[in-house]
């Protein structure tokens, strides 16, 4: 009730302040300066104002009334959180809801003023809400802050130490790939580049943070010309040994705080290439005013994707390892949960707290998902204290997670009969293993997309004329975030959206799964590394290197459905499972995986 | 000899007439007025001038050069055919060789002219020339036709007469499809469409032609307004039932020699549609000069794809008759070859005449092809006297042939055992059925194109590291071409080229193969005609309904490679065969057929 109170209080004090600056509506997304996927608390001013925590949402407040749209995930939790708040919930994409777009077309009047922050608004919005509004005689403002004023407690601004990668780690030095970085710009005709994506930043000049929880990233921006490098960070991030490596690499540091009147001041002498997908409108308005500006995707990111030999073979170390403490929470789990009570968060923190032990680990690289039953239906299922199931030695536990190590960021999901399980439930396991197997066992001519590819895990479940809603895989950082492009294994047609060819060194996910609303929820996933095949008159080939070694539960497998050759797939998977995870196990967790990896 | 010392005079002619009109430059693509992919005789200027008889081509020529560019199907034949004729072979796609376009940009010289008759020229090549030789100072003549005054024995115009398909032929009326052309029309925001491509003609109008080879079409324009519907076709085609149809329908007909004159005196109100792709660039110059032009797809094209009740039910009928031929065909191939001296040629005349005598036959939908052993590598062989083949009682014939029927077209491909086969061989064969029937066992989601499925039927060979270098399949038309847009099953990405949703209604061929040069070639290829199954909370899902039901040759099959659900597949289909074959054969054949279709 009180928490109510305190969201009513937020929303007229913002009202408040509109009416002193004559804003009619006021737009609060959820971005960082830098449009990052996840932000700190600190950029959580949605969340303040409405009290909805998920982590997509667009609040728009007028006078006398309040919206907020979010997506799927959240139209459960959003309704809660907002209730008694007066804030009207638009789910997105469902039938007859209109977009944000298209209730403020309908609602401005001529003479109004719609403001927002524009320093965390994605350029794409601002340049949309212009096109959409721009008959309808209205100002739109985008350089109106009305949280600070009104944000007393707000959280700190994060800064932390920036760490310097050394080549062992990094495996290519920062000037080789600020050259190949310059010469792309200079092929496209574009003179200078403003990267503000953050982990195309860390990827650029081999450094990391820990700014954003989960995602080793620093507040930073980078100013590229042709002959200079210009490094924005906060100077509490400085550490000397940045200052000496940023002198002897001739990048040039500059303060955080200052990108602004930089890039106001700046003597420009040809065009600015800016990826509209990764900048906020204040950034780009400042820049439009003083130079010509170039759209397009960051150079930084498809050679990101494209993990060198060290970046590969430090992964494999890493997703070993991390496979070893994943492997050792399914032992636990199977035999604790007939015998002590224990619960859904129980399980996270014993997974968690065995990846705290493992060598090199740094921080998770996404709050574990550990859902039970109906809970693991839900995708993005987060436990709470509220939701927290006690496991029971029934059904399944699908635990999603991963960690941020020193060589490499992990994601991997099993799902763990944790007793007996339904005729249903095995099907369902087997088609999903299925497709899982063999989209990882793939071959296929360079060239193809994600999209050539994703039939390959679906066509088991289309075959029974089931789906899973989701993509099939997406790419993963390097010590960076846990989502990562450009590329990803989709079924998808949008012939807007370019497709990326799938090249030697990127990594991907494979995750098939089904997910039967209040039932339960089946995912298996595995990471997989990109490699050249052979190159023939047919052309070059290319295979799937499986980086996740950790056993699939055979318990939930219904081995009738198997073909040979998927049968065969398991097996030799099991095998090189144990072979791997053997001697980094105990004697009695070795003899229960020699058991659980045996030939189907 | 005496051929070679033909082409060099009418080059030496065609070079004269230059002279005169003050030409510096020639261009003669391969085409007819409508940039049909096949074309009648009176069109082969190309072949005219330079002797080389492959359906892909295009001659230039200036007062003391003569190149012809041509793709990778023609190096050999090309290569032999302009032997002593002086004039240099343009391999297209060959590493270093220029295409035209980079040819004529470094060659031409300020001043100069280039020429060409518009008329047999598509818009998409002009407008490159434009482009590209636009800084040259040059002068570019599309109205130039030089052939018309040498070619003294050229081939007559041809004018057949035009045939009206009743309803239970068309499934819809003409009123109806003109209706639905119009109201996309509308919607696009243009005021006239000029429909040039003869196949979207034919089937707007629900007429038939047979001015072209395999292709029952018949010559001629459409233009649409709002009100009007204008139909330009040779009055030499013109019967009194067309001319009751046109009336009853309000078609106003047009002679097709007076199209240039009624673009020029026609009174625009509006823009004009036109398909880029299907357009000479003498109209399009004509219309540019006096109406807006918006560039669109031919709104015919996917409403044509998709075929109607009716359209499937005959197809249905016809697909079986045609079986039933190709069955026939097989058993006496198979019989014959080792008790009789027959060639390849025998067995193409064998299998036209078993088609002749089919009920509705019209036409072949494209030369037979009848390839033996190494043969059979080359995708497109024709069998002449000169390379026609005795069939022995040893490796293998690829048939791919068809017909035109009332009520459908039809094309179909087996790789038939005539002996002993090699392990290699038998291996590869396997590869390409199993393709086959996973292809055509395919479950989807709506929204899927070619490009999520194609992957399917190339896997098997692609998990070996082998390929086939084409498509796995095209549309197919109804009583019309044999290859139609705008869908397609193929792999590879190009993001300029928009991708075909697969809808309810479209025919589509299966046909993946193995080439092995100088050695050996298979392909199996069904028709399919997408269907849809069930709507559930996952969507709309689809699926093939095969069209062709003939047996696939078990003596080539290595069935230890088979899956169980590949087995499984195999055998339902030739049950089907048998089932739906046999009342149309003798005893012999029938007994014959219950063997080779028996459950593996």
């Amino acid at each position: 009730m009180s928490n109510l109170g305190k969201q009513t209080d937020n929303i007229k004090q913002l009202q408040g302040e509109m009416q002193k600056k004559g804003i009619d509506w006021y737009l609060i997304p959820t971005a960082d300066y830098h449009d990052s996927e996840y932000v700190t608390d600190y950029f959580k001013g949605r969340e303040f104002i409405s009290g909805f925590t998920g982590s997509n949402g667009t609040l728009l407040v007028s006078q006398n009334w309040a919206g907020l749209w979010t997506d799927g995930r959240y139209f459960i939790q959003a309704e809660q959180e907002l209730k008694g708040t007066g804030i009207t919930l638009y789910k997105m994409q469902e039938m007859g809801v209109p977009t944000i777009l298209a209730y403020l077309e309908e609602k401005v009047t001529s003479g109004q003023v719609l403001a927002y922050d524009g320093l965390v608004t994605g350029v794409k919005m601002g340049l949309q809400l212009e096109e959409r509004l721009k008959d309808k005689s209205i100002v739109i403002r985008y350089e109106e802050d009305l949280l600070s004023s009104i944000w007393t407690d707000r959280p700190a601004f994060p800064h932390q130490k920036i760490v310097v990668l050394p080549e062992e780690i990094s495996g290519e030095k920062a000037s080789a790939k600020i050259a190949k970085v310059r010469s792309q710009l200079i092929e496209s005709g574009a003179d200078y580049l403003l990267l503000t994506k953050l982990d195309d930043i860390m990827w650029l000049l081999n450094l990391r943070g820990s700014d954003i929880p989960c995602n080793p990233v620093a507040l930073s921006y980078v100013f590229l010309s042709k002959q200079e490098i210009y490094l924005f960070v906060q100077s509490e991030a400085i550490t000397a040994a940045l200052t000496s490596y940023t002198v002897q690499e001739g990048i040039c540091l500059q303060d955080y705080r200052t990108i602004l009147s930089f890039l106001q001041q700046y003597d420009y002498g040809g065009s600015v290439a800016l990826d509209k997908e990764h900048m906020n409108v204040t950034l780009y308005q400042t820049i439009r005013k003083r130079a010509e500006v170039l759209f397009m995707d960051n150079p930084t990111s498809l050679w990101k994707a494209q993990k060198n030999q060290t970046e590969q073979q430090n992964m494999r170390a890493v997703y070993l390892r991390d496979s070893v403490a994943v492997t050792k929470f399914i032992y636990w789990v199977k035999k604790t949960v007939p015998t002590k009570k224990i619960t859904e968060m129980d399980a996270a923190e014993y997974l968690d707290a065995l990846r705290k032990q493992t060598e090199g680990f740094l921080d998770l690289s996404f709050p574990t998902i550990s859902a039970y039953l109906e809970h693991a239906a839900m995708m993005h299922y987060q436990a709470t204290t509220e939701t927290n199931k006690s496991l029971e030695p029934k059904g399944s536990l699908l635990v999603d997670s991963g960690g941020q190590y020193r060589g490499g960021t992990t994601d991997v999901t099993r799902t763990i009969a944790l007793g007996p399980l339904t005729d249903a439930f095995c099907t369902h396991f087997t088609y999903v293993l299925q497709g899982m197997l063999r989209l990882q066992n793939a071959r296929f001519l360079y060239g193809c997309t994600g999209r050539n590819l994703d039939i390959l895990a679906r066509s088991p479940l289309w075959n029974q004329e089931m789906d899973y809603k989701c993509g099939t895989g997406h790419g993963i950082g390097y010590m960076l975030n846990v989502h990562e492009g450009p590329q990803s294994i989709r079924w998808s047609y949008d012939k807007e959206l370019p497709e990326i060819i799938l090249e030697e060194g990127m990594v991907l996910s494979n995750e098939p799964g089904v997910y039967i609303e209040h039932a339960y929820g089946i995912r298996t996933e595995n990471i997989m590394l990109c490699q050249k095949g052979h190159k023939n008159i047919d052309g070059q080939f290319m295979y799937f290197e499986p980086l996740t070694y950790v056993p699939i539960d055979r318990e939930a497998i219904k081995s009738s459905l198997l073909s040979q050759e998927d049968r065969q797939r398991l097996d030799e998977y099991h095998a090189q499972v144990s072979k791997r995870i053997s001697p980094y196990l105990n004697a009695e967790e070795k003899a229960w995986l020699q058991e659980v990896t045996a030939a189907i």
